[in-house]
């Protein structure tokens, strides 16, 4: 089963915190403030919303900062994720 | 008995919570959170919503996410809907 | 007298919630919570609402389903009617 | 002295509420709720209003239900009105 | 010094309430909730306020009812003014 | 260093609230509410503001009025200033 | 990794609060109100915002006065950003 996003939304997947020690092991987030970066995972088609013309500027795999209060959390096959409006995306991560 | 939306409804029907043991036995669901997952049984017209031009984009029997805080509960021959309206949906879930 | 709606406002009259025992004797409704069902008794004649044309879509005699918060109660020779905007009717009732 | 509303503005004097005994005597309203009826007593010229056209719709004489929140009370001359834009009037009293 | 208003706001200075007592002795208001009357003192020049054309309808002189909870107190050279939108002002009060 | 306002906004800097005995001694403000009066610092270039053309009205000198919540409290090399959006002021204080 | 920011937002980077004494010697900013002077580090790239064209007004390097309490606070690489649209920008602070 996958999602196919309306209108000008976008599904996205949130990435596992992660810290680094100094030693250069990785630890896995944990107890931590849950990070507001996410991986695009569906784009909606755009096009008229609310009678304004939107443009769909996001791709499925950018990694994304998004809007702390933003999206509706759905689960699906056990996997969570977060539908936001594109609009809700503040910025995109590039390495 | 069936109800007709006007303008940019949409009527749901909810989809019953299921849980699928390891052993394979489906036990349905109980005491568990609402899923905001519902299927489309009628769609509205369409047309000039708030002076704006709305085009349907689901079709009935499509299964969809749909915004936790939207809609309206009604009971008609017993059986439960939700009318929303389509700008409420986030998502088509396809198989 | 009678009420004649302006703008798109429709003049409502609810429904009497009537219910059906197993061995078909009708029991008016009593104690139960207000259905939102209603009937069409007057409908106003459209036009420019706030600046946008409206089209009124429902008609007298027509059973509808209108949003829970909406419309304004009215006390006309002692019979009660619903005064709402179109845009409160979320679906006509069909048989 | 006389108030000439502005823009869409409507004058109200309310009417008093009047309840007939069986026997057919009329009895002037006591503590009962404030009646929504009203007649309208002067009428604002319309025009463009926050930037949208508005045409008046009621005129002087018509017997009016306005919207239960509306309106600013005005006293003049020891008389009470009521001011409304043409907005809040729902529906006109017709014998 | 005087107060040259922007855009669609109008200067407005209270008028005194009075009470004229049976014999026609005028009484001038006290402990009396504050009348809306006003009188129009300057007016603003109009023209595209929030994007959309706004004509002045008041003139200096004009006697006034203004909304209750509407524009700013201000005092200068210890008189004291209110500065309102022109959409604040209700009607005008003719003799 | 000094502040250059972006669109809309205007810098102003809060004039001193001072107080005249009937000797003629000038009594520098204490103690006293902040008046909303005071002098335009730096003006914005206007333009379009949320879509719509803003033509700027004040200039640099001016003495104004504003709106007692609006604006921002900014302190740049230990001289405050209020940076409010031209709509926020209300008229200005001619000699 | 770099933040890329999407439509009429902008990436802000806090300035260090200094506090000069008479002597001259410089403090580090220590238990002040966080000042809502940053320094503007990526620019997005503007255009139709909620369907109104945005031309983006700020560079990055520019030093500027931003709106109290919007934006959004992102760590990236231990760094600490603020992501705000350029209309939550006041001013620019020129040398």
């Amino acid at each position: 089963m996958k999602l196919v996003p309306l209108s000008d939304r976008v599904v996205l997947k949130q990435m596992e915190a992660e810290e680094t020690t100094k030693s250069g092991i990785v630890l896995p987030g944990q107890n931590k403030e849950k990070p507001q970066q996410a991986e695009v995972v569906a784009v909606g088609p755009g096009g008229l919303v609310d009678g304004k013309e939107v443009e769909m500027k996001v791709s499925v795999g950018d990694k994304v900062i998004y809007s702390k209060y933003a999206g509706t959390e759905v689960e699906l096959d056990d996997v969570e994720y977060i539908i936001v409006r594109q609009s809700d995306i503040l910025a995109v991560i590039e390495a």
